[in-house]
């Protein structure tokens, strides 16, 4: 399939939510990600789709970690990629966020890779700027690439997550992680479950469309594939924190405790992983089951695929 | 006008200080500079000018925005750019700047491209390494890329700056940006006007060419641009510093004020600004009025122009 | 003599000590390398030999010149360069070596270059992730393209280091930089002399295969090289550190001590200097002695040959 052909039915220029994507924009992605993730193992991974298009990383929080998988993506799609270290940033200290935005906008970027501490702030970036945006994670509130690339590292093993019995486990209140797999989960048709205590839960969680549980083991009967979480510590401001041992003891991960989940069942995590805390250290490598770097190696492919989708669309003037 | 043709004439090597620009040069500038500036708004913004050619970015003082225009230029034109965080390196802390420069240039640089705290370093760099160098901004010296794209910004609205009556309002004392202005706008034949009070004007203002005045209402009297200077607080020592409410209530630019300027009058801030203080917010985001984001892309613009012109002068082992 | 011959003989994916270098091999680097130092002195240093990689630079101890070193010599080769700035990474806090490892192979880069403050650290990268390393400095243990730039350096003077006397002078106790040399010049059939106090030298420097003084005018005598180390105060815990005066007294390097040496004696040192400590200062800076610049050109140059000859390893799965 051709980069024109496959980019026809794709309309979108961001990447703001999963509410955004049907099951047709996903499974574009997911084609155009396996091509990548093909080439980048590799020693030919470089192309020119993004040439000619600047792709600016914006990172008002920290990561070295997804930084680097975007700036990688960017790279190997030949566009030209600068990093503006926000978080230590001047510019961002005595200026509204309004006014950085359209500042880096005069600059003429052409896609924006914005993580942020405020709900909403790549949704306002992208309307203060008319530039195309992809939220690389803002606040408790989404984290799409994170979930694309999670389906996409299943839906490689089982070919479709549509009908799976997937679990996330773990603080699920304070997780833009969770949010996003459960928003993109409901779209693919899976099966959600979520266990975690009432503390990290969110008040509303009875209207998402998913079964609650506070008791791991009820959680796990017949699951296909569970998802782990760490405990957001440096969000949880006045409320009760488990110790590591308790959190361990109650929503850590075994061999043992899968045993009632189904036979093939596979685990994520979206890292960096606490062994010992979210997962036994033992299943954490056990290739049969753990798929956390396989999340990994997904990650720069779906990222490869949404920068290349939207510069495809930048260029041609199409999308929304 | 192919490449050749254009930097025939060009004869510079270095963009140390705007007194080394005549208006010839100063031409040739502005209309390459317009070329970029309307490729940059397309999504073919990318070039070979300079591929094959090695940029550092060497910033004593950190500064995202100005790094990033730079960052940016050079890789739109294909250049290899790298960036030495020389404000945090410890290669700055032991060495001496001399020692510094003649290790970078070791590593065969084309182009370096240098702020530092210390009025005269980038000449120093020059001389001590041979290597062509771009003056991001010396102390309260010169900050030659800020007034030609000032000017720039000018010239694409009125065709030619030469003849304007220009106000320049606020910290001129500790202004890198002001002095520049001054020396580049006097190139080009504007009348300047300077205002600020007595103890943020420099004690030869009376040799500079312009006229001097301390009101503001008066200083605005038929001008045809102002540009609006914050106060440069972190050098400011043992001087007496106006609060933002003072400054603005003497200095602050506003609808009102501009009344008895130029009907068509024009406002320029360098950035970062502040609201309500060098200017009224209103003001700020006029689109009849401020050219502020205007000199964000011209500044990207003008960067290109000068790392295009003086790599083509490298090439061809022309100019000095 | 074209890519596809001069790597048919070398062996190595990795560069992980110069124990793993035979002269063969070196000479092939250096032949490389050659190449590329005169490329790098014109305007045309870029090349595709590297197009379609992937190389990150790990840097778990800051180092802007060494690190901007490999940075330049990976784009000037056209490979996809990413700096992970390890030394302040998230990542490397909560995760082990080994997570931080696998996490980042996952990534899909092609080859790794590793500084990091424990010895062995980038053989445990490279058996853990399975991927090419590059050694830029483990703990006290090695640094082989210091070794080979400095070697390098001096066959550009002389041919060939084989047979020529050359001491090492300073802190050898903590140095990865005199371990690798000594390593490098026993290979190479170099007559090695170490100069230091008892206090800074390994206890087991008997089994080295070099001859050992305390004295630095009896260490002099007929040297055709001299390698000025500086102290590694941040290494020296507990132990008695001489002053930057008693240093320089006792093995600081002057004119007047080199009138034993070889009437054509060298000196290196591999940076930062202290100017008046290591070697005064009119002996830094005597070019028909001094090589401490040369070292640093030498050094992209150096960085240059070993990454291309890896990645066209990787290309052609070829060497171990």
């Amino acid at each position: 399939m051709s980069r024109a052909e496959f980019s026809y039915d794709f309309p979108h220029r961001h990447l703001l939510s999963v509410a955004d994507l049907n099951p047709v924009d996903i499974a574009i992605i997911f084609e155009r990600a396996e091509v990548f993730l093909k080439r980048n193992r590799t020693p030919d991974k470089s192309s020119d789709g993004l040439r000619g298009l600047t792709v600016l990383n914006l990172f008002f929080e920290a990561s070295t970690r997804t930084q680097g998988s975007f700036e990688m993506a960017g790279k190997r799609l030949g566009a030209d990629v600068v990093n503006f270290a926000m978080a230590s940033s001047s510019t961002s200290k005595g200026e509204s966020l309004s006014d950085t935005a359209r500042t880096l906008a005069a600059m003429q970027p052409d896609i924006l890779v914005v993580r942020h501490p405020a709900t909403g702030a790549p949704k306002f970036l992208a309307e203060a700027t008319g530039l195309s945006v992809i939220n690389a994670g803002d606040g408790m509130h989404e984290h799409p690439t994170q979930a694309l690339l999670d389906s996409f590292t299943l839906a490689q093993r089982w070919g479709s997550v549509g009908g799976r019995r997937i679990l996330i486990v773990g603080d699920i209140l304070h997780s833009r992680v969770a949010r996003s797999n459960i928003g993109l989960l409901n779209i693919l048709g899976a099966e959600i479950r979520l266990c975690a205590p009432p503390t990290l839960l969110p008040t509303d969680v009875d209207q998402w469309g998913v079964e609650v549980f506070h008791d791991l083991d009820a959680a796990l009967v017949g699951c296909d594939a569970v998802m782990a979480l760490r405990q957001q510590k440096e969000r949880m401001t006045g409320s009760f924190v488990p110790s590591e041992r308790e959190f361990f003891h109650l929503f850590g991960l075994t061999h043992e405790r899968l045993e009632v989940a189904s036979p093939d069942v596979l685990v994520l995590h979206p890292g960096p992983m606490n062994r010992g805390v979210e997962i036994h250290t033992r299943l954490a490598d056990d290739p049969e089951i753990s798929l956390i770097l396989d999340q990994v190696e997904s990650g720069v492919a779906i990222r490869m695929a949404m920068l290349e989708l939207i510069g495809t669309n930048i260029r041609k003037g199409y999308g929304s």
